[in-house]
């Protein structure tokens, strides 16, 4: 491979980007796409090309001038750089209805990830299907944790949980919470939190509306 | 109401950023705070207290200095400037394991949304029940969407019909749609489409493990 900049360098916008790329990439290659462009890349994704372009740069080379990128490679070379060229364990803390769909989602494997548990503290949810899935008691979690050297963990706790699940988590050894919780989570710089909360979202587009 | 800027020429990046300022202090007043400064926002928020008085600078004048913030008063800007001084309702399209989960959550209302329906096109799921919902038949979306002047979705429809969903839900006036499908739309100009994806947001963490 290429020699490439020092990756820690990447802001973490275009970090951001990336997965955006590879799932385009996995559509294209889906719909039979063999080449493809930074143009029709951008096309697919509503950003300019050259944005597209300035992104791929902080990696290194991609492709021939005028002849686009081998929609394969690209996304072999994306998976590298985000370190997908291994599957990933995670687990689901909160079997609530946010937790309980999470777990039945089908969607994580051909991506990366591969969910090996749900935990959940209520005695009224241990040992109850969260789609494949028996909710484990959360005291086992640590554990569980470490056996398997598990990094990633998906929270779908009730706010006032959260942070305390989330210590519970770091301790653990859990360095990459995808947090579904509507507060912000304090961690110690070495673990990453990405949150998803829905009326964020709305909220950020009504913004433009009227 | 003091003069402002243009809010159209606010960073789209700058936006996405208020919600959470709106949350974390509704945070604060919940837990009995009445006054608070940039610096407690930013630690609570784990970004610069520059950074927040730079985005805030853009809609005016907000406290005096030296005094920080009343947490009621800077909730009620933030509302203001975002357009949630009034409640939006919105719908819920698909009613799978996500849409039925979003259908549950009781966390809308507060923050200014009301889910007002939920509808899918599988005849197995017509009539049947999503949380308080009765999930609808998606042929009369259209109407129902015209008839209560609605302007937000929420898509949790498979990924293969995300773009034809999100074409009727144009169609009938929707400009603001909440993306839970794995795929990129595409929407004309004056619709704004946010996407949650929880693949997208465990790769790019993933970027920074190892």
């Amino acid at each position: 491979m290429a020699s490439v900049t020092n990756h820690k360098n990447v802001p973490d916008i275009v970090v951001g980007r990336l997965p955006l790329y590879l799932r385009a990439l996995g559509a294209m290659q889906a719909a039979g796409k063999q080449v493809t462009s930074s143009q029709e890349l951008a096309d697919w994704l509503g950003i300019s090309s050259a944005q597209i372009r300035k992104d791929l740069s902080h990696f290194g080379e991609f492709g021939k001038q005028g002849t686009g990128y081998s929609v394969v490679m690209l996304q072999e070379r994306l998976r590298h750089i985000l370190h997908l060229n291994r599957e990933w364990p995670v687990i689901v803390v909160g079997a609530g209805n946010i937790g309980s769909a999470i777990a039945r989602y089908s969607g994580f494997e051909r991506r990366g990830f591969r969910v090996l548990g749900v935990f959940d503290n209520d005695p009224g949810k241990i040992g109850a299907q969260a789609g494949p899935f028996v909710v484990q008691d959360a005291a086992r979690m640590i554990e569980f944790i470490r056996e398997r050297d598990i990094r990633h963990a998906m929270l779908a706790v009730p706010a006032e949980h959260a942070q305390s699940v989330t210590d519970t988590l770091v301790e653990a050894g859990i360095i990459a919470i995808l947090n579904y919780a509507p507060i912000n989570l304090i961690v110690p710089p070495h673990v990453h939190v990405e949150s998803i909360d829905p009326v964020v979202h709305l909220q950020k587009m009504t913004f433009y509306i009227v």
